[in-house]
């Protein structure tokens, strides 16, 4: 198994959370939804980064730091939630999230340990 | 680690083989391609039935015994080479093919092994 993906936390939940937005529930996550989610590179990285770096419960897309406008920003991270690849949150304005990593090291185990060691192509 | 994947088997490469048709090196694999062939559930099936259930060095399309037509297995197939899962050879008239499997297991170790894990949704 890749060794990165112990980096991987489950932080503990901070009380007085907002509820989670929809998503499917652990025994409906469905292995070729989540291969189609992350068949993207855009959404590898934001998966691997919010698995590898996480610092907070919860991350707003603006801590990836990624240069890509918010409305693209906002279909990728719709498609890992319904997919069940992420759970999100609406934090007032601002959605925040992070990878449903127990649930998915229970159902498809390996799974993050690719997504840990996988590396974009270019620069 | 997912058992079933251990079923899966190398079989010796016989003498005389026709050369594969084009395909990525192990070193072109990439992550996001395989995640992207494997989004499919009749894609996942046919990578699942030739993983486990091999009985001769390459098959043909018409052993999994699937109800679609000949040009969309065509394409199905040709989907899955491109990507790098598997391999495919021409015998005259007909292609046959086999699962990457060593390949596979070097570049993205546990990967088919959820492959050999899933279920199809339907009866």
């Amino acid at each position: 198994m890749p060794s990165a993906a112990t980096a991987a936390r489950e932080l503990p939940e901070p009380p007085g959370l907002p509820a989670p937005l929809p998503e499917p529930t652990v025994a409906d996550l469905r292995l070729e939804a989540v291969l189609g989610a992350l068949s993207d590179p855009l959404r590898l990285r934001i998966v691997r980064k919010l698995l590898l770096e996480r610092e907070e419960f919860d991350h707003p897309c603006g801590w990836l730091g990624l240069d890509r406008p918010k409305s693209s920003l906002t279909h990728h991270f719709k498609a890992l939630r319904e997919a069940g690849l992420i759970r999100q949150r609406q934090y007032g304005l601002e959605r925040r999230s992070h990878v449903r990593v127990g649930d998915l090291d229970a159902r498809f185990p390996g799974l993050l340990g690719l997504v840990a060691d996988w590396t974009p192509d270019g620069p």
